[in-house]
């Protein structure tokens, strides 16, 4: 992609990449933002890099703060050619090698324009998923998921049903829904849209179902089409599991919406060391081209704080050139009781997730039908 | 894969996982991991849950046990079949929604000896990668790093037969050159090939370049064709940016040597929560397949202890069923003078990957031979 444009705009054109660095005692911030920088590209100590990689190779410390306490802020830009547009790339310079080290935490990164074309985004974002839902600006949306492992694909669909009865917008897969012999992907995946449908024509409605891919690399594209085949509008993928690339390539090709999991990603969540919540979910999730991020909401059976979700909140729909913003999807233990209270906080782009908590109400379509009223609907 | 036979066999087939789990005061560690057999399969709470599934598909709680002060030793089996042979979904399985949780720390996995087809492991391990660099049995390997990021093709190319001139036995690239316009992908696996086969000419050795394939999901396949097809008999993958089972695929067509890099591995490696540097480096990579694994040793600039880099050692060296086992690839700031050091403790299954302390003596070709020499070669 553009290999002699990269090189002629490598003057202007650069990555920031911001990082809170907690100290130890007798450490030079100035000169853990310099190690940072040679790390992340050229992996040699100064005196090994001729002075031409120098200049035009290595990050350049933009600038360094004191943050708190013993905690700074260094913020490194790298030229775009480094990188290439190339996503997993873009990846590992942010967190690759220094992610074996302690006390770096990613906080932000902007990517300059030239980034637009090479990482497009959300193919549909919030305009296009509401869209697809038949859901007008400034209503909010509701998802369920589709559960346990272990029921066959009918039953599943059964379950898929109930919950486009009582007027669910999206109904998805559980993640860890894969291949399983008790609901082979491509037998559930029929099944639960063919039941889909029959509810949306008993109701009128316009529920979708997300069929989760397996993150299975070699199938995976097969399992896209099939899902796409049967008439699914969008699917639900495991960006870290599967391979974050792979979800830019499935956006690219614009044919099916992407809600975003975020399986594995609490690894990177580490008090001083990892990248922020808000910017991996929030940003690179995004960047990679997911419609809708799933995240694990303050109070529920995860660990991320108020202030965090609202910055991954803030992320998905924030300007960020010509990319469209994404739902923020939270789940992960909402209460249908607790709905008035995080619409009025997070406001109605937001998909809201409810598992359990329709479960355990017993009748389903009834459950449902009291989430959409929570969400006045 | 195989969806009958393992339904068949799911009375006795689990996958028995290992937790240490640090607890705070209140927190009741049997309780925690009955939580987690739960989070990991069915995702709903015990009432929710039908009973047969209850049976059939959540987790086992085998035993919980304390370990020190407030850490827990828990394992839990599940059952074989909800993970169907799907190395994504085992991945999913042992870390994926827990990793949003705090003090969940994966350190073993026992996998059931009907996974040997299904995770064949490494096609040509340390016996097939001695024969391709043709070194016997009991003597040591070394590797060199192409770098730094910047330099052209031809320059790449000439550095790479610097280093065969001086007998490395694998020149590997670094693993952020990927597709930049400084030497695009195709062109720099010709030249560096063509550069080590001339030095091997010259010199009657065996050296082997292994290029570095781009995280890119799109061309993955073809590049490592692009790589084989030049002759390559070994590549540099990073599982965890591309996606692991991207490798346990590349690995089964057992058409070139599979070196792992550990990038972003570190996220795993907080001190109370992830997954431990031994089971991912060295259990898992080996599992997906890597011949050869890459980790920061301990005294260079990352930081695992020694302790962590012999667990790593034994991981990748031990008996596990019909799979071979893997070198270990020291890296990450080891000292040429220290080779004779760090042998004697690792032993001759290892591949000493040597960077900067190469670059930092000026003549590539004399660097090597000093190497080579330290290795008792």
């Amino acid at each position: 992609v553009g290999g002699e444009s990269t090189t002629m705009s490598a003057a202007t054109d650069r990555i920031r990449v911001s990082y809170r660095l907690k100290c130890q005692s007798g450490d030079d911030p100035h000169e853990r933002a310099l190690d940072i920088a040679f790390e992340q590209t050229v992996e040699l100590p100064e005196q090994c890099v001729p002075s031409r990689i120098r200049d035009s190779v290595v990050g350049r410390v933009e600038n360094v703060t004191q943050a708190d306490g013993d905690a700074w802020t260094a913020t490194i830009s790298y030229p775009s050619h480094t990188v290439a547009g190339d996503f997993g790339q873009l990846f590992n310079m942010l967190f690759g090698n220094i992610s074996l080290k302690s006390g770096v935490q990613v906080t932000d990164l902007e990517l300059p324009g030239s980034y637009d074309s090479q990482l497009p985004g959300p193919h549909f974002g919030v305009a296009g998923l509401r869209q697809l839902c038949g859901v007008p600006d400034g209503v909010p949306l509701s998802c369920a998921a589709l559960k346990p492992l272990g029921l066959s694909g009918a039953e599943l669909a059964q379950v898929c049903y109930q919950f486009a009865l009582g007027g669910i917008d999206i109904v998805k897969d559980d993640h860890s829904l894969a291949d399983q012999a008790s609901a082979p992907f491509r037998e559930r995946v029929v099944l639960c849209q063919e039941a889909i449908e029959r509810a949306n024509r008993e109701t009128g409605g316009s529920s979708l179902y997300f069929p989760n891919i397996p993150s299975r690399w070699s199938t995976f594209k097969d399992d896209v089409s099939t899902a796409i085949s049967a008439g699914a509008a969008g699917i639900l993928v495991s960006p870290l599991v599967i391979g974050i690339d792979a979800v830019r390539c499935t956006a690219e090709q614009g044919s099916v919406a992407l809600l975003g999991h975020p399986a594995l990603a609490g690894a990177f969540f580490q008090p001083d060391h990892g990248i922020v919540p808000d910017l991996l979910l929030g940003k690179l999730f995004r960047l990679a081209g997911c419609d809708g991020v799933i995240y694990p909401n303050v109070g529920g059976r995860f660990t991320l704080s108020e202030n965090q979700c609202v910055a991954i909140n803030s992320r998905l729909r924030e300007p960020l050139g010509r990319i469209k913003p994404a739902f923020a999807v939270p789940a992960g233990g909402i209460d249908v009781t607790r709905i008035p209270y995080w619409l009025d906080r997070y406001g109605p782009d937001t998909i809201f997730l409810v598992g359990s908590s329709l479960y355990s109400r017993g009748d389903l379509t009834v459950a449902s039908r009291t989430l959409m009223k929570s969400l006045g609907r």
